[in-house]
């Protein structure tokens, strides 16, 4: 039912192509999954999702959980189905959520106490339940409950975070019953490479379908990242993927899968493209800017996506400027779009041992951060 | 490029079958056309629109001339390139808006000065410019520029809305060029049967394309407005097309269609949509209510809509409770579907000499207003 393969490597990078077998189809990485957070990419249609490529999306189980709620999911049909979308899916455990987003009320070795945004109610997460959720959703990989913490961290909080991740992940892979979904260990340890290390090398024992580097992309600098990833990411098991979580930007991408990052997700395509920013290989466009009033170019020119090949920037720029909603749908299936393009070259690339030109074809990699 | 021909007419009421031949194609009456204010049916892509099965839409001249401006439009190709949208386009004037919307600082013979809601500075509005501008957007069918008087509305007052609607009529007949669009006239008079007459011989007298009846759904009862048009419409030159503006509710186009009227337009597709509303044949559906959060059922069973063909009532319940885009999208396309769906078996039913039992097959047009 699953199976998980590295086809080809780069001879000067890390890098690797890899072809993912799942009960909802294959995957080729690496591989960008948009983010459809309540259980839908935000503004888009499935069939604009599929469209633009997507090979597998994630949905957000902290989210779902609260609303319309797990049992309500599995009753009608499963995420899938409810959703409208056979490719596979990713659900994250809510871990980031809760110590990112929610209001705690209790955090111990059992779980956590939140306040939900939604009602105010007290709602509990532990190790058990984020896995009972995950199970009820039915998405085709599942992640184990973590404790994420922010950067920066002073280095005892990092540590007990670790222990107690492990602790969870050992937790949620007893917990784990489906076997027609994968389990996916989390590595936490902030920017210190010794406890990242220490935390992938615990999980790699107690033995995971995946790993997913979790507690990046949370406000440390580009290098920063790079660092922690060129000294992670290959000493995670060479035969199991690899998921760098909530990243990013093209050249956060492109820098992580020179240390052989599998898989990726992000919420910038859509979240970029309803606040009216569309990624292009040569950079990036601001779409309210007054410079395309008259323009009856595509948003990319080149691009075979459904908004480039009918409509004019100038076009879509007078949908932002009245709010019509027509502005983010179309915005948000370009970007969506580029994401697959950009990553569907980085395996061509790959496949070809040609990495190296992927700058020359993606100008926007070599953008410094802002 | 153009022609309008009666195909078969009902032998228990007015309604008849029509078949208008524009630039843009061919359109089939009784047509509903839904309104896309700005250049675009709000929440929906062009694509959405078309499988929908919409022959022909309006777009508002009031809101493209304020943004982004019919230069502009021309500029980018005009309004069926812009929009992306290459069967029939109508154009209101622009009439309606402004002595419903705006906020007037002049009115008088010459025409309207009014305050944009855009940007606040004074705009004009006469049958010259209303003209001008309409022939820059390039609809297929574009209104002449009229005074709409409110319901109620002290007598003299419609007489003299009536008196300049004519004067107006006949400038617009006058500044009129493009031969490749079809201009319409308008008639005005209240609920004053006298003054709807007198009003719809003279624009004969002046030669329209086709005739409409405005300033109707403005607040009259709907027996009101059916007594109307039961007077006025068969009054109408019976070989050109007769457009009701602005109507509306099944029941209300059932009955207008039973007087003789061809073409309608109306935001209730789109803006029922992205409330929450669905029409469906037995009647409506509010999705947020409690009792869809477990219903696997479509919108509308038996619709062939996007929406109904993939996603439960469950699901679209749960989109618009989590404020998500997809919900509105949904909605609207299912309700756009609906409209076409309703007016496709209007047109059926006239053929096959069967009108009668339309009201069997949509309960929803037995309905009391509400």
């Amino acid at each position: 039912m699953f199976s998980f393969q590295v086809e080809a490597t780069d001879a000067h990078s890390e890098a690797r192509l890899g072809r993912m077998v799942t009960p909802h189809g294959v995957v080729e990485t690496p591989v960008f999954m948009p983010v459809g957070t309540a259980g839908t990419i935000k503004g888009v249609t499935p069939r604009d999702v599929e469209e633009a490529g997507v090979q597998m999306l994630l949905a957000n189980t902290y989210h779902l959980r609260l609303r319309p709620g797990a049992e309500v999911v599995a009753k009608l049909g499963g995420l899938h189905r409810l959703m409208c979308w056979n490719r596979p899916i990713l659900t994250d455990s809510g871990g980031f959520q809760v110590f990112s987003l929610a209001e705690l009320n209790e955090i111990g070795d059992d779980g956590v106490v939140f306040k939900s945004h939604v009602d105010g109610s007290l709602v509990r997460l532990n190790p058990e339940i984020a896995i009972d959720i995950q199970q009820k959703l039915g998405a085709d990989v599942v992640m184990a409950f973590d404790q994420c913490p922010p950067i920066p961290c002073p280095r005892q909080e990092v540590e007990a975070a670790v222990e107690r991740t492990l602790r969870w992940a050992l937790r949620c892979r007893e917990a784990h019953r489906r076997e027609d979904q994968w389990l996916f260990g989390i590595v936490q340890g902030g920017l210190h490479q010794d406890l990242r290390l220490h935390c992938a090398e615990r999980l790699a024992e107690i033995g995971f379908d995946g790993y997913a580097i979790g507690g990046l992309s949370v406000g440390e600098t580009h290098s920063e990242m790079v660092d922690i990833l060129a000294a992670v990411t290959p000493r995670l098991p060479a035969d199991r993927p690899r998921y760098l979580m909530g990243v990013g930007m093209p050249r956060d991408i492109l820098e992580a899968v020179a240390t052989g990052v599998d898989m990726f997700d992000c919420v910038l395509p859509t979240r970029n493209g309803r606040n009216a920013y569309a990624f292009t290989a040569a950079g990036h466009l601001r779409l309210r800017n007054a410079c395309h009033a008259l323009c009856d170019e595509p948003l990319e020119p080149g691009c075979d996506c459904y908004a480039c090949r009918h409509f004019s920037r100038g076009y879509i720029r007078h949908l932002f400027l009245a709010n019509e909603m027509l502005g983010p749908i179309l915005a948000s299936i370009h970007n969506l779009r580029f994401f697959q393009r950009f990553t569907g070259r980085i395996r061509d690339l790959i496949r070809e041992g040609k990495m190296g030109t992927i700058r020359d074809e993606f100008p926007v990699c070599a953008a410094r951060e802002p």
